[in-house]
């Protein structure tokens, strides 16, 4: 049920509405005149007091709960809404007008980027078929590719693309940073050079945000100039890759994939993905582990002190 | 067949026996009065030429090829052997008296650390529960463990544990230097304060050689002071670990278990370890990977030359 931790003594209450209700045990108490009302975003809204739609100035909104945006049009008086995740392709459309919206840009990079490494790991070094293996009580050694001197192009080179790159680096790996423009004095890559990039990749990394710009951007050609053997990742968003396209790449055993997003999702019992072969999939998962809460509730902190003092709140998007 | 690239024109010729046979065309010329004979360790023995064990001066032996030290007695004038592998101590019973033993040390830092953090990270973000998913075509995210913001202990801070903690590091983990005795100035602790460590470990990796005094070293009171939920993982050697203790905290679900190395190996088909709740194995495949040839075959290259100067070989065994 959702509960509200009202802050005595304060005059005129800045109503916000969190996802978790413990935040001030373990980071001190809200600033003064804020009111705190709960609710995770399981719990039915029919139990959200119709007077907190009203009040609510911020919202935090639950993370991962699929459709908790379909709530965005019954606020009354929503100055500022917190995403926790990076990507808000869903709640844009959505967004009352006069107010703002800031992501999660920054509290996944831990999280996505150690999944992201997990997956490479995983199909570089075959963990998917010692586990068979295992299942069959069978000790079956045999020599493995290897992350190390593998050169990775990571095809977004943002906030989980840095953190990525730092992490195949420790791991003895070569970096081919791709975003939208060239920046030399960065050693990034403009997404135009991929068709000359692709040849000599041994593996590549999507970490897009989903945009129009970006749908179905690792597509039919892009797959085909891989060099055989190439292992495709997605930790970025479904819809940048060419999901048709890459079936037949893995059908006739030409490239490998390891996608934590698809196109679509969740990804049907029946889709021909799931069993092709090569293909090492996870649902949805990179953004979701222990590394995230901590990053996300000191962010919360942090807005819910800056709303209180009239300050701006961080990662305002789209970025200035 | 094993063949024999002589090297024409060399009056006393310095025979040597390796185990591939193509290094001089990646990495120049053998040096003049060099002899190499060719033994991957695969066809029979039989084969070898009887001159090349009168001759040979120098052998690397075939890389993770069960047996092969079995040959050591049969050589007349062997000065010095190179094993690929770090851990020698099944060759040490079998070397002649007079002939130096080397070791791989070095070799398999990259493949053994990145194969060790392919098992954390694939225990940590649930891996083995999403294979299983997927080949049910079942779609159900949930949150995981991160190995970011844990402690993990490195039981063994040698070669491969400091390539293993820059990987670490990179992953937001904390580390734990464990070795046989403290270090203070490079923060090592000795392996007996174990038992004060172990209680704030999320995750404890062997990375121990096989001796009389590492046989055993994770025992049932070490396994004991692991906190509910740690993962244990070996890398170094099986009996460094007490399998029958850490099969009853599996049982019991109380810790889970990541393992590239077994007591006995190979594991047989119906050892209890298989199909242990919250165990991953794989079969002895972590310094296996592409990363050792390129690495193996400077190190080979180095030695010969090194031989052929009478210069003193690398990696000598025990350390000075
Ligand atoms: N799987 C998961 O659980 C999970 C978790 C978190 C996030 N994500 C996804 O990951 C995405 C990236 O997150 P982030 O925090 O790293 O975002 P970010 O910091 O904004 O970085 C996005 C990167 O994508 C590049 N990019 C955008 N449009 C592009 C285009 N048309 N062509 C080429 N590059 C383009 C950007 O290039 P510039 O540098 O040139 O701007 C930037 O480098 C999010 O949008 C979200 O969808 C997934
Ligand atoms: N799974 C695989 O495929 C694979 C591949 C390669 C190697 N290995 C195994 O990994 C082992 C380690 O390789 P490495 O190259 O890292 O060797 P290394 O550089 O010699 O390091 C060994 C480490 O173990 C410590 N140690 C030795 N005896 C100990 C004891 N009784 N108590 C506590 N610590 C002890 C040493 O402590 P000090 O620093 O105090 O000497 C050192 O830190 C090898 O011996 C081999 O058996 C396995």
């Amino acid at each position: 049920m959702p509960e509200t931790h009202a802050n005595p003594g304060s005059a005129s209450a800045l109503d916000v509405l969190l996802p978790w209700g413990d935040l001030d045990e373990r980071h001190g108490p809200w600033p003064s005149g804020v009111r705190v009302h709960v609710w995770d975003g399981l719990t039915p809204e029919d139990e959200l007091p119709p007077q907190v739609l009203e009040s609510a100035g911020f919202w935090v909104m639950p993370y991962a709960v699929p459709g908790v945006e379909r709530l965005l049009p019954r606020f009354r008086g929503l100055r500022a809404v917190q995403s926790l995740s990076a990507g808000v392709e869903k709640v844009l459309p959505l967004l009352p007008g006069g107010t703002s919206l800031h992501n999660g840009r920054g509290l996944h990079d831990a999280s996505t980027a150690e999944h992201a490494l997990g997956l490479i790991l995983a199909a570089q070094r075959d963990l998917p078929r010692w586990a068979e293996d295992q299942r069959q009580g069978r000790w079956e050694p045999h020599f493995t590719r290897s992350l190390a001197d593998c050169r990775v192009a990571v095809i977004g080179y943002g906030s989980i693309g840095a953190a990525l790159e730092r992490r195949l680096l420790a791991c003895e790996a070569e970096v081919v940073r791709v975003a939208r423009r060239a920046r030399p004095e960065e050693d990034v890559h403009a997404v135009t050079d991929l068709p000359k990039l692709l040849p000599d990749v041994g593996i590549a990394v999507l970490v897009l945000p989903e945009t129009p710009a970006t749908e179905g951007l690792l597509g039919e050609a892009e797959l085909a100039a891989l060099p055989d053997g190439a292992l495709v990742v997605n930790v970025g968003r479904g819809r940048t890759l060419d999901t048709q396209a890459l079936v037949a790449q893995l059908r006739a055993g030409r490239l490998r994939a390891a996608l934590d997003v698809t196109d679509p999702e969740p990804l049907p019992a029946d889709h021909p993905l799931w069993q092709c072969p090569g293909a090492l999939i996870t649902p949805h998962v990179a953004g979701g582990s222990a590394a995230f809460r901590p990053r996300a509730e000191r962010l919360i902190v942090e807005q819910v002190r800056r709303y209180a003092a009239g300050e701006p709140l961080l990662n305002a998007f789209p970025r200035a």
